[in-house]
C-alpha cells in the first residue's frame, strides 16, 4: 500500500516533534497506570478506569460486554458483510459487522452523483435506460428494493454477485462484487409489481423474481370488475451467464399464476433442489374499494384461515419452456397456467394465514412457512410433499391447481407468538422466526437430522427476546445457505421510533444486532443501527473473506461495463481534442494533482464528448469530475476510463475540477472549459 | 409514545410465553455470573466475563476503553449531533456523537426517493426547480455540498435552520431543523463556483457564499488570455429572514473581487463582529493549460509565498448597498471591486501560504490561518488589524486593494507541521489544527485572555495525534462559535485505504472521532466511521438539547413547503375523485392500512393531480406511496398532506401501494389506478 504522499517538504522538524510527543504519550501513560491502580480499575492492563467511564455514561455490565463485542477499532476490519437492500432509496446498503458500520451504499437504481451512477457517464446512464422507461420516455429513477440474493455455488454463498428486485417497478438488477458496481437493470417484460425476488438456485442458475399484485399480463387495461378473469399472478425465471456476469434474458421465461398476490419465495435446495416454493396472500381474491363501501383490501384479503404455497418443479418447468410450449407476451415466453398444471409442474398446498416468508431448512428438507395472522410457523416436509405429489389428489383451486392435503404434507407447526414473518438459521440446530405484532426475535428448534444438535426437543420454543420496535425480515449470518454459521444476527426493525436523537417526522428504521453465538436463552440484543435513507427488507450477511474486491481497476483505460480495457482510452501522453464538423472529443487523463488539457475551448451548439482516464495506480487514488450548470458528475478510479456527453448549450466559462480530495493541491487540481458564443 | 399497534389477537398465550422466558433469563444470568466468577471477570457485576471477549477479539486495553467512551445501548441517544455536508453526494450527513451512527442523511440537492425528495411532489419539485436549470432547461439534481452552517444567536448555534453551499454550481440551501427537510436553494445570480460559504454572521442576519474559481461575472464568454482583465472573484451576503426561513434574494447583494481564488472564509465575532474574513490562493492569477508546456495550476499557483488574506468591513458594505451604490450584474446588486477600495470596505493582509482555513477564535481577537504549504498555522490579532487600518497604508495589490502590513497584523505563527489546513476550538483553551500531509490533529495553545486556562505557555505545540489517512477538516463540538465545548472532536480524513473492508477501487472516507476531554498530550482516537456515499467537506457538532424537531407535523394536512396548512388538503370522509374536462383530481387519504379510495379509474391522457393526506397522529406513523412505472414516490409523514401531478399517458392497471412497512397488513394497503386507453 502506498500512499504516495508529496515528500518535498521538510520532514526534521515534524520527526522531531513526532519523538517528542510519544515521549509525552509514554509519560502519561505510565501516570494513567498510575492513577488507575489506585482507582481500582478493573480491565487488565488497562490505562483508563473502564468502570468509571461506563458509569458515567450509564451503562450496564451488559453494556459494556456488548460494546466489546461489537466495537472494531481502527484498522481491525469486521468479520463480515452485510447487504441490506435500500428499500424506497433503491440502492444497497454495505455494512460491517459486527461494527455495524455502513462502509458503502452501492447505487443500483437511482441516480447517485459521488458513484458518478446516472450523471452523464455513458455506461451508467445506459444501464439506467435499459432499465426501464417511464410513460414519457425517460429513464426510471427510483426503485422499492426488496430482496438481495448473494450467487451461489452449492447452495453456498460464493461472493461473486448481488442481485436485488425492485418491487415498484418488477425490475432485476445484477451488482459485480469484484468493483461493487451495478452492471444490468432488467425489466419484467410482463408485469408491473414483483415480491418474491430475488432468489437464486443453488448453483445460480436462474434468478427467481416472483410477482406480488396481479394485473392483466402484458400490460393491456382491464377492469377490477374483471379481476379473477383477466388479472394474472406470475413468477419469472431469470437464466443467468455467470461468465459474462448477465442475466440472459434471451433464455429466460415465466409461468402465468392465478390473481392470488404471491409474496415471498425459496429455492429448494439439496434433497428438494430443482423445487421452488412461493407463498401467496389474498387468495381471496378481494378487490377493494372502501369508498365503495366493500371491505378494504385489508380486511378483504384476510378473511381466509388458508392460502396457497406454491409449488414449483423447476426442472419439469424448464423442460416444457425448452420445448416450446410457451405463449409468448411482449415477446417473453410464458407457459400458461393451463399448461403448468397439464405438465404437472405447479402444486398447491394450504398454508395459514397471510403467511410472509416460506424458508427452506439448511438441509432442504423442509420449509417453513410464517403467517403473520396466525401464531404459528409451519413446516411442511419435502419427502411427504413429494409422496403427496406422487399419490396425487383430486382438489384443485378455483383454477384448476391440485391442491395437496395439508394435514399429509405438513411436519410440524410450533407456536412462537404473534405476527411471524420470516425464518432465518444458525449452526446449531435453532431456527429463528421474527414476530411483527410481538416485537420479538423466537428461536426455537428443528426437527429432522437436525435434532441431534439441540438439547432441547424438536419442534419447540427456546426463546424470545423483543426487539424495538415492529420487526420485518431478520437475517443471520449465512442464514439462508446450506450452512449457516451462527454468530450473528440483524432484526430489521421497521420502527424506531424512540431509539435514536430526533430527526423530524420521518424516522430512521432500525438494526438490532443480535449475538446468536450461544444456546438456549442467551440471545441478547447488542447494538441499535439506525438506517438513515430508506427501508430495507431484507439483507444477506456473508464472511467476509469470500469477497475478492478488486483494489484498483487491472489495467488502465479500464471501462467498468464491459469489465475490459477501452480501446479509445486517453492514455498519458496522448491527451488531445478532437474535432470532426460540431462534434468535439476531449481525450483527458487525471493523476495528482492535475487534468490533461486544463483548457478546453468550445463552440456554443457543439456536440461534446469527453474521455478521462485516471491513469493513477494507487489504492484510493479516486478522482472526480464536474463542470458547472451541466449537471455532469462522474467518479473516475484508479485505472478507470469514463466518458460523458452533452451538447454545448451555454455560452460562457466554466471551470471543470476534481471533486474527490486527491493531495495537498487538490484544490488547484482544475481547468476551464470556455464556450464561445454561437455569434 | 403510542405505537398504535393491532390489539385484537390472542395474548394470554403470549404473554405466559414471555413470562416462561424472562424467568429463563434469570435462570441463564445466575449460571453466567457464577461462571463470571470463577473466570475472574472484572468489570463489576458483569455478566460475561470482559476480558475473555476483548483477547478473542485482539482488542487492547486502550480498545475497550474507546469501545465504553463510545458505545451507546439502545433506547440512550447520543449527546451531540454531527451535521456534515454529504460532498458529491448533495446531501447532508446527520451523526449522532459519540456513537458516530448515522442518524439520518437529508436530501438537500440531489432527489432521494425515500424522503420523497424530487420524485414528483410538488413542492419537493418546486425547491429544485428553483435551485437553476441546466442549459437544457431541466432542475440540477446534484452539487458538491462543502461547508454547513448552523443558524446562530450572539455567536452560538441555536438549532433552528441549517445552511450549505455546492460549489460545483454556486447554491446555497436552507434546511428547516424542525422538519430536517430543505426549503429553499438559491442560486448564485453572477458566478459558477463558491467555496467559502456556508458560514453565518453571528446572529444569522446574513449567510456568507464566497467564490472559488474566478470567472467573468454575470456568465459572459471571455477567453482565459483575457483572465486579468475579465475573470473575477465575488463574495456574496445572503440576507436571512428568521421569521420566514427563507434567504430574502432581494435584500442580498455581491462583492466583486480580483482574480484570485477566494478560499474559506469566517465571520467576526464579539470584539470582530462586523467583519468577515477569506483566503486567497492563486494570487499568481495562474492560468494553467499544462498541454500547452505551461506550468499547470498545481505549481503555477504555488509559486508566491503570500497570499492575501481578504478583510471586509460588512457593516460599511450594508450601509454602501443600502446607498444603492451598487453595480446590477443579471439583475443582481454587486458593489464594483472600485467601490469596495473607494468605501474602505476591503483589505487585504498577506497570508503564507496556500492556505484553506482562517478561522476566528472562540473570543473574536485572533484570526487564525493555515497556510497548506507552509509548516505553520499563522495568527492575526483584530486590535492590531484595526490599527493598521486606521493607521493607513500605501501598499495595494495590482487591483488597488490596500495590502496590510504582515508585521503588524501578525500576532504569532506556530510551527506545526506537514499540510495545516482547518482550525477548531474547545473549552480549555486549545486549538486544533488538521495536517494534511502529515495525517494528524495537532493540539497548540491559544495566546491572549486564553493563555490562562491552559498550563502551557500560549501558542505552543502540545500534541499530534496520528489519523489515518490524509485529514481535510475538522470539527470540534461547538468548536467554531463562541462557547466551544470540547469533549469532541472529528477529523474528516480524505483517504481510508486499509481501515475498512474492501468495496472495490471507490472507497468510502473515514471520520475518525477524537476524545479531547483531556489536556495536554491526551488526545486519543476513539472511533472509525466509515462514509458510505460522499466525501464531506466540513461539519458543525451540536449539542443535542439544542435541537427542537417535531415528532410529527403540527396539524392534519400540514404542507412542509409553506409550513402551514394546506386548505385543499384531502381530510377523512372528504375523500373523492374530481374531474374537469381531462384534469383529474384525486383526493386521498392514508390510514393504517387502507388508502381511501382504493380504486382510481382515469383515462389515458389525462392530466391527474393527486393530493394524499396522512391522517395519522402517532409517531413514526409514515407512508409512502408509489405508483409503478411513473417515477412516482412520496413520503407522507404523520399529518402531511402531499401532491404530485402526472401525464396519464399509459394505459392499464397500476398497482399503487405504501411503501413504508407500516403495520402487519401492510402489504394489503394497496390500490388499483386503471387508465382505459383512448380509443
Amino acid at each position: 500500500m502506498k500512499l504516495n504522499r508529496s515528500s518535498t517538504r521538510p520532514l526534521l522538524l515534524v520527526t522531531v516533534l513526532m519523538i517528542l510527543a510519544a515521549m509525552a504519550v509514554l509519560v502519561v501513560s505510565c501516570q494513567d497506570n498510575a492513577e488507575q491502580a489506585a482507582s481500582g480499575a478493573q480491565v487488565a492492563g488497562a490505562t483508563e478506569d473502564i468502570n468509571a467511564i461506563a458509569e458515567a455514561r450509564g451503562l450496564t455490565p451488559a453494556d459494556i460486554a456488548a460494546a466489546v463485542k461489537t466495537y472494531t477499532p481502527s484498522g481491525k476490519h469486521d468479520e463480515y458483510y452485510q447487504f441490506a437492500s435500500g428499500g424506497q432509496s433503491g440502492q444497497v446498503y454495505v455494512i460491517g459487522l459486527p461494527s455495524m458500520r455502513i462502509i458503502k451504499q452501492i447505487a443500483v437504481f437511482t441516480p447517485e452523483p459521488w458513484q458518478g451512477f446516472g450523471y452523464g457517464e455513458l455506461g451508467t446512464m445506459s444501464v439506467l435506460e435499459q432499465g426501464g422507461l417511464t410513460p414519457d420516455g425517460s429513464p426510471l429513477t427510483w426503485a422499492d428494493t426488496h430482496h438481495p440474493a448473494l450467487s451461489e455455488m452449492d447452495g453456498d454463498y460464493d461472493g461473486d454477485f448481488l442481485f436485488i428486485n425492485d418491487k415498484a417497478n418488477a425490475r432485476v438488477a445484477v451488482i459485480d462484487l469484484r468493483d461493487f458496481d451495478v452492471k444490468q437493470i432488467v425489466k419484467n417484460p410482463i408485469t408491473l409489481s414483483d415480491h418474491g425476488g430475488t432468489f437464486v438456485t443453488p448453483d445460480t442458475d436462474y434468478i427467481v423474481e416472483g410477482g406480488q399484485y396481479a394485473m392483466p399480463l402484458g400490460f393491456a387495461y382491464s377492469s377490477i370488475e374483471n379481476y379473477e378473469e383477466d388479472y394474472r399472478g406470475m413468477i419469472t425465471f431469470w437464466k443467468f451467464d455467470r461468465e459474462k456476469g448477465r442475466i440472459d434474458t434471451a433464455q429466460s421465461f415465466a409461468i402465468e399464476l392465478p390473481p392470488y398476490w404471491q409474496d415471498l419465495c425459496d429455492s429448494g435446495k439439496l434433497v428438494s433442489e430443482g423445487w421452488v416454493f412461493c407463498n401467496s396472500i389474498n387468495t381471496e381474491m378481494a378487490t377493494g374499494g372502501v369508498e365503495l363501501g366493500n371491505p378494504p383490501f385489508e380486511s378483504g384479503a384476510s378473511q381466509r384461515d388458508m392460502d396457497y404455497l406454491h409449488v414449483f418443479n423447476l426442472e419439469k418447468a424448464k423442460e416444457v419452456y425448452a420445448a416450446g410450449n410457451v405463449e409468448m407476451i411482449n415477446d417473453f415466453p410464458v407457459i400458461t397456467l393451463e399448461t403448468a398444471i397439464a405438465e404437472g409442474l405447479l402444486y398447491f398446498v394450504p398454508e395459514p394465514k397471510s403467511p410472509h416468508g416460506v424458508d427452506v431448512t439448511p438441509d432442504g428438507e423442509f420449509m417453513v412457512v410464517a403467517g403473520k395472522l396466525d401464531p404459528h410457523v409451519t413446516i411442511f416436509g419435502f419427502d411427504k410433499l413429494m409422496a403427496a405429489i406422487e399419490a396425487g389428489t383430486s382438489e384443485t383451486d378455483a383454477f384448476g391447481v391440485p391442491v395437496l392435503d395439508f394435514d399429509a404434507v405438513m411436519e410440524a407447526q410450533v407456536e412462537l407468538g404473534l405476527g411471524p414473518l420470516h425464518t432465518q438459521y444458525d449452526d446449531k440446530g435453532y431456527a429463528y422466526t421474527s414476530l411483527f405484532l410481538d416485537s420479538a426475535v423466537a428461536r426455537w428448534t428443528l426437527g429432522g437430522a437436525a435434532d441431534e444438535l439441540t438439547e432441547e426437543p424438536a419442534w419447540t420454543l427456546v426463546q424470545k427476546t423483543p426487539v424495538q420496535y415492529n420487526i420485518g425480515h431478520i437475517t443471520a449470518a449465512e442464514g439462508d445457505t446450506v450452512s449457516p454459521d451462527g454468530q450473528w444476527l440483524v432484526a430489521m426493525n421497521k420502527w424506531a421510533v424512540d431509539r435514536f436523537l430526533p430527526v423530524g417526522p420521518l424516522l430512521p428504521q432500525n438494526f438490532q444486532l443480535l449475538d446468536i453465538s450461544g444456546t438456549g436463552t442467551d440471545m441478547p440484543v447488542v447494538y441499535d443501527m439506525p438506517l438513515p435513507d430508506g427501508e430495507p427488507h431484507y439483507a444477506q450477511i456473508i464472511k467476509a473473506d469470500k469477497i475478492e474486491a478488486w483494489e484498483v481497476y487491472p489495467e488502465i483505460g479500464w471501462d467498468p461495463h464491459t469489465q475490459a480495457v477501452n480501446p479509445d482510452a486517453p492514455l498519458a501522453g496522448e491527451e488531445r481534442i478532437e474535432r470532426e464538423g460540431n462534434e468535439v472529443h476531449v481525450y483527458m487523463t487525471a493523476i495528482r494533482s492535475h487534468f490533461t488539457p486544463e483548457r478546453v475551448e468550445i463552440q456554443q451548439g457543439d456536440h461534446v464528448v469527453w474521455h478521462i482516464t485516471n491513469i493513477e495506480r494507487a489504492l484510493d487514488a479516486t478522482h472526480g469530475f464536474t463542470i458547472p450548470n451541466y449537471n455532469i458528475h462522474v467518479s473516475i478510479e484508479p485505472g478507470e476510463t469514463v466518458s460523458f456527453e452533452f451538447d454545448a448549450l451555454q455560452s460562457g466559462v466554466f471551470s471543470y475540477y476534481c471533486t474527490e480530495f486527491c493531495s495537498a493541491l487538490h484544490l488547484e487540481m482544475m481547468g476551464y472549459m470556455m464556450i464561445t458564443p454561437s455569434e
